[in-house]
């Protein structure tokens, strides 16, 4: 057969990911006490907000206040869009930092109007001044497998776009099935070549379960070696290119799954499940994760 | 890598397993157009209802007419409990049986009253009985990974139930994981196992997707070789043991993994959705699978 890892980690997005296209504001302390629960569940890496524009993301503007305020546990990124994302990041006292690039030259132009390159040729100084600063830096990979515009996304596409980040120093790459289209065999596959193209690198895995085939295509990257997920607690976060469908992997589910392989986490689902029903009643969507309808049928 | 099989086949139980513990009672109607239009969708094979005591299953108590009113299309199984069942059955022109024993003693012991062995006493006059007259029988060994009440069920105990099954003449073997517990790597050991032990039998696998494993587990069948899952048309049907939570994993959502894979079943999802769209109304659930809402997003 093939051997799976004895460790994993879980990057939990759902504080950022999760909540930034909900339309209602989230109260800071409600976020807060969101973040607080995760830690306390045993998440040592989180997403915990965006250095965005507050006009172009409202749910986003009190950034600076979620990560002085946030206790200080394991790694915790910030997303930073732009050289201004990055003084405020700065100013407020990261130490981690994530920048998205898709791996579709077309979903680049349509979504910050910029080609690849040009997103690059921008994000490249940013990421030596922060190498200087000894920032941790966390290159999102989006589209890496099918882009909404152009449909399936070459492996070597990707694999040079990854590359490119790793020579520019970064920490660790995220490569996202942003559209929730890839299949376990395409997982598989591209997760093996990155692996061996880029030995010395985290990699992380980002599926979404729209098409109910994330937990699927874990599984299939774990049989390729890979050993860290970003996750959302509750599935919090959706695609915006498929309303009404599930956006990304619950970290219950995820979590359920490699406890069930044996392979360790240190996160307790039960207590992800708390967090998650604290933040219920502020979101605008029923959460319908298996573990946390289980959780809601044994805690009633 | 590992080789999967080109073409897989559906065993669409919706109509009995599915509609089986709804309470409201569906018109006879009503099933007999989801039958017809699962039928138009490609599904070659279907549990079509069950000959049990209107008392105990009230919903099913329409049995005859479900057989005698549906299109002959494919392979139309019936469950058969006991020798009335049988009787009943093969009054109505059935020409494919099933028969459901739990792997685990105990589960058989509350569910029935009676231990495996007990069981199988009582069904292999009944399996001689119908071979004799040519009818093609399917075993089903429900509780086949884990028992609500044993916990672990040990795959040998599993392994010889199965071969008493193909020594009595059975054609099909049908593996659940009845309450959505077993994860990817014991789907695929067991059903490696079961391939090895019995190669010329036709093996099933019947997941259930309570904790949002049947989709890897699926997979992780593939890479065993197993090409026959039982699914439920909107993922109908629930496990008793875990009220909330889902029950069979949805055919749309198994055919969308086979399709990426490019493994051929011959099905349409777009017309299988239309079938779940004839139903939903009648069912007490809201169907929240995957592709049905993406294809509830597209049609509206």
């Amino acid at each position: 057969m093939f051997s799976l890892p004895n460790n994993a980690t879980i990057i939990e997005v759902g504080p950022r990911d999760g909540l930034q296209n909900e339309k209602q504001l989230v109260q800071t302390a409600d976020k807060l006490a969101f973040i607080q629960a995760l830690q306390h569940a045993g998440i040592q890496e989180m997403e915990l907000t965006s250095f965005v524009s507050p006009k172009w993301v409202p749910q986003m503007a009190d950034a600076k206040e979620i990560v002085k305020k946030s206790p200080k546990v394991g790694r915790q990124f910030v997303l930073t869009p732009n050289a201004k994302g990055v003084e405020l990041a700065l100013e407020a006292g990261a130490k981690s930092v994530a920048f998205f690039v898709g791996a579709s030259n077309s979903f680049n132009q349509k979504n910050i109007n910029r080609t690849t390159e040009e997103s690059m040729e921008n994000i490249a100084p940013l990421i030596r001044e922060l190498k200087a600063q000894q920032v941790f830096i966390r290159a999102c990979i989006s589209t890496a497998f099918y882009c909404p515009y152009e449909g399936k996304v070459h492996p070597d596409v990707v694999i040079q776009l990854c590359k490119q980040f790793v020579e520019l120093g970064v920490d660790e790459l995220s490569v996202a099935d942003t559209i929730g289209k890839a299949n376990p065999v395409e997982s598989y596959e591209l997760f093996s070549a990155l692996r061996k193209e880029l030995p010395n690198t985290l990699l992380t895995a980002h599926f979404h379960d729209t098409r109910k085939l994330a937990l699927a295509n874990i599984y299939a990257s774990l049989q390729a070696g890979i050993s860290r997920f970003d996750t959302s607690a509750g599935g919090l976060g959706g695609c915006p290119f498929a309303p009404g469908a599930t956006g990304n992997v619950a970290t219950e589910d995820v979590v359920h799954l490699l406890d069930s392989l044996g392979i360790e986490t240190g996160i307790d689902i039960d207590k992800v499940c708390q967090a998650v029903s604290y933040i219920e009643p502020h979101v605008s969507r029923p959460i319908e994760t298996g573990m946390y309808k289980l959780f809601k049928t044994h805690s009633s």
